[in-house]
């Protein structure tokens, strides 16, 4: 199975402690060596990083790892190929612009029974069904909201409804971003924690490493990570419930109170 | 003004050589130091290494230099800004998917006298005229051959005719590529080489490197380089001319009878 990891922030923040126990899993502590990525967003814009090889044995994780960058919304992925072969354009995240917005999708799990409807303005590039997903969800969110919406409620809303259709053809875990709020659906397997002060110290699970994230936070900073599995073991994690789908926004979730339509 | 280089071939190239010498005038021997970027195709699949500060010093031009990679179609680009602040959404090359493929965009030059029609289907995320102008190509692609279409030759002719309209309204050298071809069009500086068996020694402008091609290639390789100005001292660079399209393929030049509709 892939590995998610997600990050959504209320103030630009590095992901070099989460990322170093996360990228372990590429090869080392796990088995998912086909490949890895991460996209950061920083303002409007979003780089994305992509290595077809192990992320534990990768120079791009490496710089990565080494690169501290500061942003509000990061999505990464390690993959163990299911559907389409291991090579660039069948590695996650991928990116495509809908209203003036880059989008970033990754996803965990196989569409056993999905088959995305031909697009007429989003098509993949690889042969993925994470990717056709992708472009689905895209080109129903242009035909839902024709050019697009400031009410970010209106599209969690939307997002939520087109993944509990999708969700019933396989297991369907992903996280998505449009650089302002991160989405994240759960089907199987997905939990996230909500860090805010008082900040505490933190132990990885994959790696010898712990960090005292008061040295390094203000008081007022909120850091929401989401990822496949915990990735400290000294904190609480929340497990999302199957068919779960939850909307962070400057560090917390929001929208809990929401009944999405299923 | 900006720099462009680009690299089209028929094998697997790395870029490193040129790119030690392009990444110099990223704030060393010349003035572009607002970001600077990269674009690698990889089979379907594409790389994008975004950098908002000068190539010069940029810790990711330092990894990308350190760590080659073998591809058909690179294009990269230094900034100096004039439209839009610096920042990353504002830093080229720009990526967009089309008919299923990744199109990449690096421009150099302002459109003193341009303004994109506002899009359906592409919109700019940053408030550059380059992506402005990238999108607006996109576009009139798909209107002209709705769904696209196999026949590379019909997409130049298509891509000539938009360039030679909105190059009236400025200064518009640009790189452009899908993967398949680079194309090339030059307003009042862009220059090319293409380098074929026997191979020689070349020697960079800004840095005292030189490589002997014949060392790292076969008979059969054919490369073209296309630049604002040459990168090598010992070599031909043939220069474009004002308004001249240049399509390349396969490492060299192609269409080159061909008379632009302008």
């Amino acid at each position: 199975m892939c590995q998610l990891l997600g990050m959504n922030c209320n103030v630009p923040t590095d992901i070099v402690f989460s990322l170093t126990g996360f990228q372990q899993r590429g090869g080392r502590t796990d088995d998912h060596g086909d490949g890895w990525g991460i996209a950061f967003f920083e303002g409007k814009g979003c780089r994305v990083f992509l290595d077809p090889s192990p992320a534990a044995h990768s120079p791009v994780a490496a710089f990565v790892r080494n690169y501290p960058i500061r942003s509000l919304n990061v999505i990464a992925h390690i993959r163990k190929a299911t559907r389409g072969p291991i090579a660039l354009e069948n590695t996650h995240p991928f990116i495509r612009e809908l209203w003036g917005r880059y989008w970033i999708f990754a996803h965990n799990g196989t569409l056993d029974h999905y088959e995305a409807p031909r697009g007429q303005r989003f098509r993949p590039v690889g042969s993925t069904d994470s990717e056709a997903a992708f472009c689905d969800l895209l080109e129903t969110l242009e035909r839902r909201i024709p050019g697009g919406t400031e009410d970010d409620d209106v599209v969690s809303e939307a997002i939520a409804g087109w993944a509990s259709q999708v969700a019933r053809c396989g297991a369907f875990n992903f996280l998505l971003s449009d650089g302002r709020r991160l989405y994240a659906h759960c089907s199987n397997r997905l939990c996230y924690i909500e860090r805010a002060a008082p900040f505490t110290v933190a132990r990885l699970v994959d790696a010898d490493v712990e960090i005292d994230f008061s040295q390094v936070t203000t008081p007022d900073d909120r850091v929401a990570v989401i990822a496949t599995t915990p990735l400290t073991n000294n904190e609480v994690w929340t497990p999302l419930a199957a068919n779960e789908f939850a909307v962070f926004e400057d560090g917390r979730r929001v929208m809990r109170e929401q009944r999405w339509k299923t």
